[in-house]
């Protein structure tokens, strides 16, 4: 069939929506017509080239759609259903899998080239036929998509999918470090470092855990203004002086420290982010890293002494250590009864023309949490 | 009183037997004859001056002896109890003591100075009078100590205090890493790096917890002939190439990784000791830190995306994570019933009077489980 997306042909140069003509589900595949995607900064990685990846590709990984048409072999939706694409699959069949750690599923491994569950391509530009990259098996920057069974999980039809795509990536992301990697009991404390997408969830995920200090720290403090609609108890403004912050952290915190320090900060975190994260923790506190830190990095700044006598944790989160077929029809619920919310975090919506205005948006300082396009 | 203990006058100048005035026992506190003491690596760290303390100093901290007279307050030891002491305290008030983690204990703080729980001197010299430090409230290497009721843990009369007293710091640091700090599941596996006393315990712990395989990595061919007798499954030579290593343990688990690697190196830990453990790591593994690191070591060299893509966790552990209080008497069940060997781990009894030789022992490349100073 015939369809239109947003390719990156080159990085650093702006997406080109282009006429593809996408192939039939194959064994395992559902056709799915995209309603909404959020826009990622990690997919903006991959437009600047700080992540190599093979071009030219359709992007968008947090996406949410209608299945049209189903493969052989699919049996857990139906032409019809409403469904959340996650960036990850899960196929139910590795050691990762039965042991209810899906985010490390074997199927991962195929996800880094740009060919599709059975190792062949999907998309192809309409005007010459040449092939095009998927992108993490969902390519949601496109009216429609061909994804395994693996990378979906169904929704009900009454809830805007506009705001359940967040689900796909983002919110899980934050959230699910909250509530599955470490398992905030009430009255404990947390520290969020950076207050986008990621951060805002996992505030959310503290308050509804009975955190109760939710400490959020940002560069922006608009961001800030943000966190406390979305639960933070306390907010604190970084100036770049990390004793100010550590000593701000140990003061609310009756000179203890965190019982946990969420690290949403990624790929721009620097010796300063860890710094302030490690130093509020308590002895025996937990730091995660739920953003994805730079391909170049080659040590972590934190002394090991340090960290060895006080009884540290270190933990890498990867997309909430969600079991993420168990866990999104949880967060529907929850979000359905009011006691997450995802409107919120949607700064505005825009149209698949748009997506470099988003790219821009995100370049630019990322003073948004989520942008949305509706299809 | 009068008595004899090993004084460090002057950094990586031999200890000098001296006669000493040890003062009664105050509030809190009991006097100790001490029957046999370890000698720990740790201390070696004082010695060379790795670690910087106030001297004269009296150094030793894993020792075992008899109760000989208590002070005022004192109410869970009497005279003529046998008791294994602890390097570190466990006041029972404090807001780790409450929550099951007494080696965070508040009274850690005041171990840094030389002084006891009054913050004055109980030990001077019998010629001139001056004051002398105390080493963490044990200092073992004496005949006699004043040690608080906080760090002692009570013991049968019928078992050798020469095998008992590597419970108070060795045997517990090993064996609580596999056992406590992570809780080892029958047929998991482990890496342990690193075989000396802390390591062959921590040999044992994964042995009576069931797991499937224990690979024990050492440059001395000789502790990995040990290792072997306290239960590992697999021993690898390690010749400073950490991809044949890794190649290994690869083989060993099917090319999955092992579940926990655990690094009892600390001090002469290099970039290799962390690259084994953590690239021989499964997805979702944790790396346990036991020994203690170089105070100049500012970073970890671990690549922070690996880390944090791979969903892997690095965690601090001190004295084996044990509520000794509760631990140490279930180790000295085990040890009655023969399911865990201190006996082995003693390479050879001196006496006071060979500290030194012990301490060259050590630092000529240290082939001992444990040295044990009979009094």
């Amino acid at each position: 069939m015939r369809m239109k997306a947003a390719v990156l042909h080159e990085i650093k140069k702006p997406l080109v929506i282009e006429e593809i003509e996408l192939d039939k589900p194959k064994t395992g595949e559902a056709l799915i017509k995209m309603v909404a995607t959020g826009v990622c900064h990690s997919d903006v990685h991959y437009y600047t080239g700080d992540v190599p990846r093979e071009l030219p590709i359709i992007l968008g990984h947090e996406g949410a759609g209608i299945v049209q048409e189903i493969g052989p072999g699919v049996t857990s939706v139906k032409p019809g259903d409403h469904v959340v694409l996650t960036f990850l699959p899960s196929c139910g069949k590795c050691r990762w899998c039965h042991s209810g750690e899906p985010v490390m599923c074997d199927l991962g491994q195929y996800l880094r080239n740009g060919m599709s569950l059975d190792q062949t391509y999907r998309y192809h530009f309409a005007k010459t036929g040449k092939d095009l990259n998927s992108f993490l098996w969902v390519s949601t920057y496109a009216e429609y998509s061909v994804v395994p069974e693996a990378s979906m999980v169904k929704a009900p039809e009454w809830l805007p999918l506009e705001k359940l795509c967040l689900l796909g990536c983002g919110f899980t992301t934050g959230f699910g470090a909250a509530t599955n990697a470490v398992k905030i009991k009430p009255g404990e404390s947390a520290l969020v470092i950076g207050c986008g997408g990621l951060g805002l969830s996992a505030v959310q995920g503290c308050r509804i855990s009975g955190a109760g200090k939710i400490i959020a720290v940002d560069v922006h403090p608009e961001k800030l203004e943000m966190a406390k609609k979305f639960g933070a108890t306390h907010t604190l403004l970084n100036k770049h002086n990390v004793k100010e912050i550590v000593n701000q952290v140990m003061e609310i915190t009756w000179g203890e420290g965190t019982d946990y320090a969420m690290e949403f900060v990624g790929w721009t975190q620097t010796d300063e982010t860890y710094a302030i994260g490690y130093q509020s923790l308590r002895k025996g506190g937990t730091m995660l890293f739920v953003g994805v830190p730079r391909t170049d990095k080659k040590t972590i700044p934190i002394p090991p002494r340090d960290f060895s006598m006080y009884r540290k944790k270190l933990q890498g989160v990867l997309f909430g250590d969600a079991q993420f077929q168990v866990d999104i029809p949880k967060y529907i619920d929850l979000y359905e009864k009011k006691q997450i919310d995802l409107d919120s975090l949607v700064t505005k919506e825009f149209k698949l023309e748009d997506i470099n205005t988003c790219f821009d948006n995100i370049l630019a300082g990322n003073r948004v949490a989520r942008q949305v396009i509706r299809f």
